[in-house]
């Protein structure tokens, strides 16, 4: 069998797991195909968080046929309960000969151990093909499993001299409406979205996701895991703010230590943190909180003060930075980032991953490549 | 004669006329091609300033084979004395039967006459074809023209988060050498670049540009016009800048009225212009001078003080905004722009033109849509 056929498979694998994107989270985006002979036999993907594993699904849709057959994965089939049995089980009672995966499973509960228990039971294993690939697509449950945090990304909207408010701290608008809907489309693919009390007070958000058309089951969407998140050290949020709005979508609020609570919403959960200072909360004690939750990808929308407590702890995987086509001008005092300025000789560099075009704005996707935490 | 066929040597004749970027000015640039049955029997450009137009160049080509035969040319023929003779008289002699340009010369001197003239001795004309493109190619020469003033491009390299040097004035370097030697080739295509004299006490640059590969004859690069301006209100330039250093180009200072000044080089003038504040020279008057001079295309790379004076006066057709992959944070406190900040609901928003990606920066080219100047 030819690397380039063992390519093209891995790579509809590769297809196949994307529909999981922003579904699954924190479990991995999967993929799967039984090939017999030059016949697909069955495929499937992990679908949302707690339904199948993507193997499962393309056994089903096998059934007798997957007897000698190969199967196409884009991970290490899971050998450990979770939500769901084991994949290897499954794959070992199917009568599948032979399992190609693209890369290891880091989950230390699995990490390798497939790959003996599934060649102790005679099938034929292999993997390695379409490894970076298929990483990065998974990165955020890499990072999630190794760095046990969620995948972080910051995301501002700038004009072109690089404010995020002018002196007034207004910020509507800066970019198009296009650029913001794309924005919703962007949160989507996360399972939490933090932004400051100071954000909520001023610009008043709902921090709703858009779901991408492609997704019309209800059973499917109403699984989505959704998080809105607000730092808000002294319990400013004003009651009618519109992030209250969405009631799918779970509220948590941070607060510091010792703030007298009276709140009995199912919806609305208050948690306390440390301050690290004055109205500063412990942002790392609510990125662990948010790990525990199961919070697999979070995405930070703050203004100048949540922003720049993130990237100072250098917390964070990407950065979205959204361009105005606008000179706002050196006294439109709100940048994305204060503090004291990195030295020019330093290394710290991010790389510029992706450039998006729109009508009349333009997206950075930047990485951040030193990354530490 | 299909429009297609026309678009095809016109086409020709744009990309001919590209080969006189930075060599022209304030000239066009334009190309010219003779076409006869289906054999291109002549065709030039025009090379350098004060050298033959593009249809004296095509013409000299074809010859005897010009009689009978269809010239093809991005703008509309030439009918005065200028640096050569009027192009329309060479056309009429050679036997052309037909001619057909993309857009009506701007020039008062000619602006349509041409059309005329030739038509008068039974040349056919026709024009019209190709006319965006050629009017984008040289819209220096429609703004030199029209607006009676050079086209001015700012530019400056930047952090991510819009700063363009840090707290202590450094900005030994933003953004790579990839970037650097990138802007480097832009300066070829202008006739001047300006800076300020913090620029060159801060920085000490050489301001020289890179010529093309592809233009090897001395004979052409040494007729580039080049000025190197410094605004230095009150002389305070350092004898030992390495401005100076490039004999080739000549050095423009404008000082404040009344500066004594001692100067003999004959690579170095010296001008007077008026104050419009304390340390701050009549940057239209410096315009005005540059245009007087032939200067078709200015280049603006100042810091702050600069930029930000031609910003204000809404003087300016382009900017050229290198990205650097860096953040310097909010305390590097040099923004491109300063002073008063334009309001968010102002429709003032520039175009972005161009993204060009280096390996770790990005070029933005922004047109500037709303000049009025």
């Amino acid at each position: 069998m030819k690397a380039s056929r063992d390519e093209f498979f891995l790579g509809k694998c590769l297809s196949l797991a994307k529909k999981g994107c922003g579904l699954v989270s924190p479990n991995p985006m999967v993929g799967a195909v039984i090939v017999k002979g030059s016949h697909i036999v069955g495929y499937g993907w992990h679908r949302v968080f707690g339904f199948p594993h993507a193997e499962v699904e393309a056994l089903n849709m096998a059934g007798e046929r997957a007897k000698g057959a190969t199967l196409y994965v884009n991970l290490e089939p899971c050998c450990h309960y979770g939500k769901t049995p084991p994949c290897v089980d499954a794959i070992i009672k199917s009568g599948i000969k032979k399992v190609i995966f693209s890369t290891i499973d880091p989950n230390p509960f699995v990490n390798g151990k497939s790959v003996s228990i599934l060649e102790n039971k005679g099938i034929n294993v292999g993997y390695g093909i379409l490894e970076k690939e298929s990483r990065d697509l998974n990165e955020a449950y890499f990072t999630y499993i190794n760095k046990k945090r969620p995948f972080i990304s910051l995301k501002w909207a700038m004009s072109i001299d690089g404010k995020i408010a002018n002196e007034k701290g207004e910020s509507k608008w800066i970019t198009s409406d296009e650029a913001r809907q794309y924005n919703r489309k962007l949160r989507f693919e996360y399972d939490a979205i933090l932004t400051g009390v100071n954000t909520i007070i001023k610009d008043n958000p709902y921090l709703d996701y858009q779901s991408p058309s492609y997704l019309a089951k209800k059973e499917i969407i109403n699984r989505k895991k959704y998080y809105k998140v607000v730092l808000d050290s002294s319990l400013r949020i004003p009651r009618l703010s519109n992030v209250f709005l969405n009631t799918s979508a779970k509220l948590l609020l941070f607060v510091k230590k010792g703030i007298s609570v009276n709140e009995n919403s199912d919806n609305i959960e208050i948690v306390e943190l440390d301050e690290v200072e004055q109205g500063m909360l412990d942002v790392r004690q609510a990125v662990n909180y948010l790990y525990n939750l199961g919070v697999g990808k979070l995405f930070i929308e703050g203004g100048t003060k949540v922003l720049t407590s993130f990237y100072r702890l250098n917390l964070f995987d990407t950065i979205y930075a959204f361009i105005g086509s606008r000179i706002l001008g050196g006294s439109a005092v709100y940048p994305p980032i204060e503090g004291k300025p990195v030295p020019l000789d330093s290394q710290k560099s991010l790389d510029i991953k992706e450039v998006v075009k729109f009508s009349t704005d333009l997206l950075l996707l930047l990485k951040n490549v030193h990354r530490n935490n």
